[in-house]
């Protein structure tokens, strides 16, 4: 009513040109109709703006979201997204909290001294092995120094057939001997280790970093023997092999066999031994400052979300997984992969970005290419091949391309690949929660059908294929794959050691975990 | 074991070239030191391929979260936070399902048969106040006509001072009927409704249909008496005015001031009365039957989620909000507000998507500009004058226009806006809920400082106030306003009418609500 007996007797008063221009935010098309209007008044005086009559709706819209208009940005969405992820998250962190106070615990930490005791001994004594290949190595660089001495004191004939058939065996059992020596290593290494961590190592947590140590350690030392092996063979027959890398160059076999390059080796963050590595000019403190701080920060994340979110969820889930109730072990896992999401995003960076790169930079390691933009891979396959960058290139260039060699399809060797990393990661996580029960391997494998899937996903469908398959990877890998295998690990030692285990002889699951 | 030892003779094998160029996925940068193998080797039928020894690392590189490095995309985590986004709300699905069962039913609805008879009534006998404002307009043009005649037959001399100050006292004494006639007839519109609706029809689902349709018929009547008054003026000075729009060319007054005229205005989807608007060709009947279905899906989505989600929630809240527990109340809120935000996007998409662009097909109503992207909108301003254009302009037409034209600073007209705004909102919900509590009012009024404090925020920053601004709108209105609304008001009907009312008496929120 105020409104409208205020504005009854507005068109009386001359409207002023200026202020109707100063209208904020006028959309620009409406402007047009009103254009004629200052022209074609006679005397700007007299002139009577008709405000109530103006053409609001003057030529045909389309709507932005109607099919067949252009398509406007959605960028906004992206942000509510975000927002949405933050509050929805801290509501569950409030819940929690009304739920089990708070739960973390310095303290309190159950672990035992005999754990820590065998664990650093562990530690320190799986580079061991290390120098033994490099004694190894040492030895068989002499061999050869001495095959090339006599070689050359035979004069320049050494490049006939009976010289050269008389040499190939004479190598050929010094490297089924070193070749013996290596692999007797190796194996005593990853059999030790596991055997100690199985045995003697209860707490998970330390089993699993003396078990992935060892398994890093192993790696370097096949790398070390394979690599020297076709550097002492490419020393012994210069005629027949193929040129170096450029980048050897400086340092050439047997030169490299010694005990300064071999700790470079050992501490540089890469799994595939080089003579020489691209190297920095200098040492940037600032950086490894920076870098050591979001460890320390990412660290304290991650331990808070497991022991304070994911800890008693796996608790909670208990129940439901000894009732086999599909319905709410599935919301448990959902539940879960938000949680294992986030520990493995921070995880990730913490070693992946800030700790390679500390230790490149302390090492004055130049190739930090130790993943790519594996966030945005639509398969399955590109996955594996950037997301971990050590350990690609340790298994394309000691597993996938010598077997290529050997004439195996790509395929094959691929599956090949695929095993034998299907099987480490059954040592890092089944060795250290005393249940050998094939899931992470099983995990690895089943990664092959999917990699056919998303492969030809992509082919048919182009950019929607690229999206769909991206989806599928975060679905298969951070939302159904690893929270899924934290609860079965977590559940299988729980059976074995936990409270669940008396009401365990009852349950129908007990089917499932029968080995035992 | 068995890798080690299966490779171990692998050297021995001539690699194909064939082979190793077949290798899947390698990156483009490990070939460049392999360039040198093919030319540099003598004759290709001795060469051995050392693949042991290729060099992984041959230049340096920067990990490309590092700064500094080339910034990759980011694409597949806003494919992981959609992903993220559906998996926890279908956990909360299946947790509310654990907790309640199905809740959603539709023969126990509580409603009362007086509430749909009044509702009917109210809703049928609205649309005759436009009938009477349709008449006062007739009566009007005709005393227009008649002047006219008047003045004709008076000859070409009317255009002297004293016949126009006649003139003017005249058709001012008309005007001032004209406007008190239209004032009492579109009060009592407002009145009558909000009286029926809060005193006699319980149900706030109807109460809030029939007050919004009361309140959208009130601005079209306002509307219709503006204009055609406006109209009236240019038709009897001429000279004084400044042209019309030309599109209104067509129908000229008062020839508009018609039947079938003021039925078209009835349902065309603007507020905003023009004697002319642009029309389409033809009725698409295929393109309504799609926005048909967009209603009725989406309206049972909001359903679902409103009977399922929402009234749980809501019941949940009310021990909270009786002892004034902030942290718990925070986290009501937080949980509310993404089923508030979902059934907000639903159903402004039926709405003013889906809806309106029906209802104009069937008039064949060309301007579809219903709304502008206010997703993306950085400045809270930019979000009340986008995401409702029909009311935006009414708005800008019929109160801000005509307040600058009559001399008021912009700043002060749009907190007039702002006012009348809050008004017909706090009527829209605080009269069906049969609460007269100033929250939506308040909320309104609140927009004020809001758009200050956006306004400057842009001005500063650049890019990231733009973000910025973004994330505050998001907040303040669907995370932070609407689910808070919401609570209050349900909690004040709870208060009035509810089971909680017995608790209520010795409740400390007493206080805050002992307007009753």
């Amino acid at each position: 009513m105020a409104t409208l007996t205020d504005t009854t007797s507005a068109v009386a008063t001359t409207g002023s040109d200026t202020a109707m221009s100063s209208l904020p935010h006028a959309p620009p098309c409406n402007g047009t109709p009103s254009a004629p209007v200052a022209n074609g008044s006679p005397s700007r005086m007299k002139t009577i703006k008709y405000r109530h009559v103006f053409a609001t709706h003057s030529q045909p819209r389309i709507s932005s979201l109607t099919h067949g208009a252009e398509v406007p940005s959605f960028v906004g969405f992206r942000n509510l997204m975000i927002l949405v992820l933050v509050v929805s998250n801290l509501r569950l962190m409030i819940e929690n909290f009304q739920k089990y106070g708070v739960v973390i615990c310095i303290h309190c930490h159950d672990y035992r001294r005999r754990d820590v005791i065998n664990g650093l001994s562990l530690y320190l004594s799986v580079p061991v092995h290390l120098f033994v290949a490099y004694i190894i190595e040492l030895l068989a660089a002499r061999e050869a120094n001495n095959a090339l001495a006599r070689l050359k004191r035979a004069g320049e004939d050494h490049d006939t057939p009976e010289m050269q058939a008389a040499a190939g065996r004479n190598f050929k059992r010094t490297w089924w001997t070193v070749a013996m020596a290596h692999g007797i290593n190796a194996s005593l290494q990853l059999l030790i280790a596991s055997k100690v961590v199985y045995f003697d190592i209860h707490h998970p947590g330390i089993g699993t970093m003396c078990e992935i140590h060892a398994v890093i350690l192993w790696l370097k030392v096949c790398s070390y023997a394979f690599t020297n092996r076709d550097l002492r063979h490419a020393l012994l027959h210069p005629n027949q092999s193929e040129p170096l890398p450029k980048i050897y160059a400086e340092c050439p076999y047997p030169r490299n066999v010694n005990f300064k390059n071999l700790c470079y080796f050992w501490w540089a963050p890469t799994l595939v031994y080089q003579p020489v590595y691209p190297r920095t000019s200098n040492i940037r403190w600032g950086f490894i400052f920076k870098r050591l701080c979001e460890i320390f920060v990412l660290s304290i994340a991650i331990w808070i979300a497991s022991a304070q979110y994911a800890a008693p969820l796996l608790q909670n889930s208990m129940d439901k997984m000894l009732q086999l109730d599909t319905v709410a072990i599935l919301e448990r896992i959902m539940k879960l992969s938000t949680i294992s999401l986030f520990c493995w995003l921070c995880g990730f960076f913490a070693l992946f970005q800030s700790g390679l790169n500390a230790l490149a930079e302390i090492m004055t390691f130049a190739d930090r290419d130790f993943y790519g933009d594996w966030w945005n891979v639509s398969s399955i396959r590109t996955y594996w091949t950037t997301w971990n960058r050590p350990v690609t290139n340790f298994m394309r260039r000691h597993v996938y391309s010598p077997l290529i060699g050997r004439g195996w399809s790509p395929a094959a060797a691929q599956v090949a690949v695929f095993v034998l990393s299907g099987f480490l990661h059954e040592l890092c996580v089944g060795i250290p929660t005393h249940n050998i029960i094939g899931v992470a391997f099983a995990g690895m494998m089943f990664q092959i059908p999917l990699i056919i899937f998303t492969d030809n996903l992509q082919k048919i469908k182009g950019i929607r294929g690229k999206v769909t398959g991206n989806i599928i990877f975060w679905v298969s890998f951070c939302l159904v794959g690893q929270p899924l295998a934290a609860l079965l690990y977590f559940f299988a030692w729980q059976a074995k050691y936990g409270s669940v285990s008396k009401k365990f002889s009852e349950s129908p699951a007990l089917h499932l975990f029968s080995q035992r």
